[in-house]
């Protein structure tokens, strides 16, 4: 039987097997260190589309098909679908969605939708409410860029703290099926605001949220750091990351051994990312792509997959309002066969 | 034993109860019918703060607060809220949640969030994630004008097929506790779009979205409409539920005697607010000041509420695309004590 353990944890009453996952991923991110790991890359901007609007749409689509592809599922199948994006009123998810005949709950927890997907996914399964159920998260660039900050043709320049939106789609399909990755707890943050008002260092944000839920997974599953063989976050980026490691730090924890960020991760040194990569997409396609086949195989026999949001808009901050963080996350562990 | 029923109904193991509610407005909406019954009336569009968003904010965290107040529990209790809201980045509820030490879930359903929320928070309480679980959702005149419409300074004019955003708030703490108001079922919605492009027309947009998902309902539970005491939908407004009464006399179905709207209950017909009411807010008041009140009398012993969404953007209209609207619904049953 599931259970809450301690202040925040949630335990699953079986472990939810994570039956199959799907990348999808923009030119740029190929040319970086997991280039050669994602399901499909579109080289195309606009993914065949006629905006990039249209072309994010296309792109999670493409993430939730090729996933139930690999279980040769039809969509409907998937009995239900938790999907969010950065776009207004989530747009992006929610014209992917339209057509596939799915019961679908849209999601905002800015970057960290692909964790709170899972996290809601994993209860509805192991709730016995669906056999199935789907996750997904998806961002694009240029999307991300009109709407949040300049017209791209502007050609702004970037603060070193900036971090970059990363053109990239994730979904996972869970199952009461046992499977070979589990989820085996799940826990949704709580809103973390220390008072950040810069929009361009959103790690530093976002630090504070996902130091706030690491502990309390730990704390609540009686866990150390060495218990897992990595503390994901995604996306802190390289300031928010050694924000985090000092806030550990600060309570004798040393983090650094373990502790891996998806937005460190999906670009290389020479990108020109600056503080690395964020947005919806770039922790799901990171998760899809890379981390959970290393936790199929038994390279990770258990991580703590922690996605971080920022969940200020354009209006809250010209409104001289901070930044509130937070972070959602799930562990996941190898079974093995 | 929680089960899927059908295509996509969900029934809960037990039923959830519904332990409190509570409902927050604005000044126009307590010069409509239902004026005496809120909990809480800001007679200034500002609510206190400074900005309309901020006044959003406060609406939507006194509604949590007012809830709780009425368990006598702090808010740390409520264990898990779901919220969400219109405005870009759902930061109506983001900043809302800020503060209370609650693990939060955003989400985005549009009009339908209050419905998608209890939904959710049904399912966690029944699968045994959490004892208790908070759904909240909000929507303001103001905020929603300046983001989807003109600037408010304008008096552009509106078309007899336009929805008027609501400033109200609603909550409902969800418990594993007996109580006198049950939520038995619940059904996430899937998008459906017919091809209506007209902003102006929403009613029109989702009337084919709540067509589906009560449709799904009734035969998944193998009921028809007079095992109800009234099916409400929130919000298709005046021609929207017209719409929905003729959705179902194509099927022979008569769906008039029971059917009402939250869109429709909320204003009067000289308060000028041409199709009626809408918005977050709108289906969440109307839901905790009058129909979950009627159920715990008995007055009613079985409803279906069906909140509904239209899940465009300004962004995506302008780009050509037409609007997709989903309905998610929960079944709120009286039980004696």
């Amino acid at each position: 039987m599931a259970k809450r353990l301690g202040a925040q944890t949630l335990m699953m009453g079986q472990p939810v097997g994570v039956a199959a996952w799907a990348s999808i991923a923009g030119k740029k991110e190929k040319q970086g260190p997991l280039g050669s790991l994602f399901d499909r890359v579109f080289e195309d901007t606009m993914c065949g589309q006629q905006t990039w609007e249209q072309a994010e749409v296309h792109m999670q689509k493409c993430a939730v098909l090729s996933a139930a592809n690999k279980l040769k599922l039809p969509l409907e199948a998937l009995q239900l679908l938790f999907a969010g994006d950065l776009v207004n009123q989530c747009t992006a998810s929610s014209y992917a969605s339209r057509g596939t005949e799915l019961p679908y709950a849209g999601l905002y927890g800015a970057c960290s939708t692909m964790a709170e997907g899972l996290a809601m996914a994993a209860c509805m399964v192991d709730g016995g409410f669906v056999d199935r159920a789907c996750a997904a998260a998806s961002s694009h660039f240029c999307t991300a860029e009109r709407q949040y900050r300049f017209p791209l043709d502007y050609g702004g320049q970037r603060t070193s703290t900036a971090q970059w939106t990363a053109t990239a789609a994730g979904a996972c399909i869970l199952t009461r099926e046992p499977a070979e990755v589990v989820i085996t707890q799940a826990c949704f943050g709580r809103v973390v605001d220390l008072g950040v008002t810069d929009v361009n260092n959103m790690g530093a944000a976002m630090a504070p949220a996902a130091y706030d839920t690491i502990s309390h997974v730990l704390e609540d599953t009686k866990t150390a750091p060495t218990d897992y063989d990595a503390i994901v976050t995604g996306d802190l980026g390289v300031i928010g990351s050694n924000l985090l490691l000092s806030l550990f730090d600060r309570d004798g924890i040393d983090l650094s051994e373990v502790h891996q960020d998806c937005g460190k991760l999906l670009y290389g040194p020479k990108q020109d990312t600056h503080a690395g990569g964020s947005g919806c997409g770039c922790s799901a396609a990171v998760l899809c792509a890379s981390l959970l086949e290393k936790v199929k195989t038994g390279e990770y026999t258990r991580i703590l997959f922690g996605g971080t949001g920022a969940l200020m808009s354009p209006t809250s901050v010209q409104q001289g309002e901070s930044i509130p963080g937070i972070c959602h996350a799930v562990v996941l562990e190898h079974r093995g066969a």
